[in-house]
């Protein structure tokens, strides 16, 4: 009898241990960094044979100025607020990404721009969706979460927000780029041609269609003192059109950020990334289930996500500076900085 | 040494017991109701003294003319998404409440109408926020749900869509009524007169402003066959301004629903409840840490939610049937009924 219980004791608390080591052997219980910086330039189908090695040059020169940025500035002891901006400020000035300078187009060839921000020590956040004349979509968010009483703004309203607390205002031509708009020509022509008698839903699900969505910019950054901010910014989906609002600007969606867990940007499809509330989700497996961020991050993405039919990726850190790219498309703009000033810039999946 | 460890058996077996056996105490685990449907007609300050008997009595009749509409949809087999519709929009339908007719007046004098749906099945989702002239915001949530690749449509182009789905459009002087005109205007004086030199922020805090952004609608439904929806809508917050979105439209923070674990509609201060992510974290503590239904609304409002400093409530309901209602104001509108017909409509704290 006493043997029995002996092995029965063995066992329970094997299994109760199980669990823990798991954890355990994949997170770094300790201080990883002291500080670290992660951004995102999109996520989708992205090829080594459709990227000539110039296109990929110029990607990751950009990605290395943006992420250069915002890690001199947390070096520097400057907080992860200011490194969040002043990073994805770099991607939105640039037209390679779609978000400020580089959005997409609208159905009505207009350009509507979308961004969130939260702050992981208060819990505070701000949004703004389809603003068409704010020059930093990203400085909005902040401002929207630091000067007034609301989390979200909208639309004309949001612009007048802007204006009138300083921000820079431009004309909405100053987003026109010619690549974005022959692409909004080309979708509307297959969407004329190809398509004429076929399932509408068709187009969404067209390759050209479903790639020219992506390449929102997001940038996660955890600074000396602990304090983790997450960002988002995005000119959202080609031909979009209705006033279609993403995930970029829903917080728990597009961004997440929590002291105590994780901060989290995301890009992809934006309606599977809310119906999957892709950011919080990672921070709750984190909190509730003890999760390492590598194991959250991958649940999400690869299992949960991945089962509902969404693609996409986030990039993410945790309280201890460990960072985790994941995504489940052939390629996503990706880099990384830790403490030590080391350096990765990646595109495909490797 | 068997002896001791004959011990540290009993321990860690008890101690790996424990847990379930909590949640299993206060959770029932067999079906509770084979259908069953919950709402709330808004959150706040609601005091037996500043309400009269006849107010009060004609909150208590639609509140119930409402649930039973639903009930009887449920009753007959019907869906809990038609539940949820139908139910909402009897309370869209009445001046009573801030959704639909009701709806509270933005800063520019113009009702501007949000709302949000989930199918617990599919976790298909559709919201929609800043619509001036669609009569049913519930009903234009479900469609963009079912009829466009989106989940969340806003303003003009959200109406240019209701309009070519065939929802019925009505002129915006549908949405004027006397009372909420009055309440603009007399927060307008006050934030003229009294608040002239304070700060600004003060508005936000005053207790007549504070209140007058409640009255959200909202409902959960579970049907016979095991499926859970739930919806809101909402006028949002009076003399909200620059195109503010709240809450309510925001999947996981306004509307959750997952047949896994719940559905959830929440009413309060919406900024609160997308930093708290309210809706979809009840369900995220049910799925990872095997909380009741009582125990994660319980969490999320009454600590989570309070901490911030958030106000409002939720009424939620789990796959087996159970319901809760659980708030942190002295009111809340409110009514369940469940599969033999019981029927509890309530207002104040009890």
């Amino acid at each position: 009898m006493k043997n029995f219980l002996f092995i029965i004791a063995i066992l329970v608390f094997s299994f109760s241990c199980k669990k823990e080591l798991t954890s355990q052997q994949n997170e770094t219980l300790v201080k990883q960094n002291e500080f670290a910086i992660i951004i995102h330039g999109g996520a989708g189908t992205i090829l080594k044979k459709n990227v000539s090695d110039e296109k990929e040059k110029e990607y990751k020169r950009k990605l290395e100025q943006a992420i250069r940025t915002g890690h001199a500035i947390l070096k520097n002891g400057g907080t992860s607020q200011e490194a969040v901006v002043k990073t994805i400020q770099v991607m939105e000035a640039s037209p390679l990404f779609n978000a400020g300078k580089g959005a997409v187009f609208t159905h009505e060839e207009t350009n509507e721009l979308d961004a969130s921000f939260m702050d992981g020590k208060t819990l505070n956040a701000g949004a703004v969706a389809g603003v068409m004349n704010v020059k930093s979509p990203i400085e909005l968010a902040v401002k929207i979460m630091t000067d007034s009483d609301h989390v979200m703004l909208s639309g004309k309203g949001a612009s007048l927000f802007a204006k009138e607390k300083g921000l820079e205002i431009v004309d909405p031509a100053y987003f026109y780029t010619e690549r974005r708009f022959n692409s909004l020509q080309n979708i509307k022509n297959k969407e004329k041609t190809e398509l004429k008698s076929a399932d509408k839903k068709a187009a969404f699900y067209d390759a050209d269609i479903k790639n020219s969505k992506f390449g929102t910019v997001g940038c996660v950054a955890l600074d000396k003192d602990g304090n983790i901010a997450a960002g988002t910014s995005t000119g959202g989906m080609t031909n979009k059109r209705w006033g279609r609002i993403g995930d970029a600007p829903i917080i728990g969606s597009g961004t997440y950020a929590n002291n105590k867990t994780c901060g989290v940007s995301s890009t992809g499809w934006g309606e599977y990334f809310i119906r999957s509330q892709v950011a919080y989700d990672i921070s709750a497996q984190m909190e509730y289930q003890q999760k390492s961020l590598k194991e959250a991050t991958a649940d999400v993405i690869q299992n949960k996500l991945t089962k509902l039919g969404g693609t996409g990726g986030v990039v993410a850190l945790d309280k201890n500076g460990n960072m985790s790219f994941e995504f489940n498309t052939t390629g996503m703009y990706r880099a990384s900085m830790n403490d030590k000033g080391e350096l990765l810039v990646k595109i495909y999946k490797e």
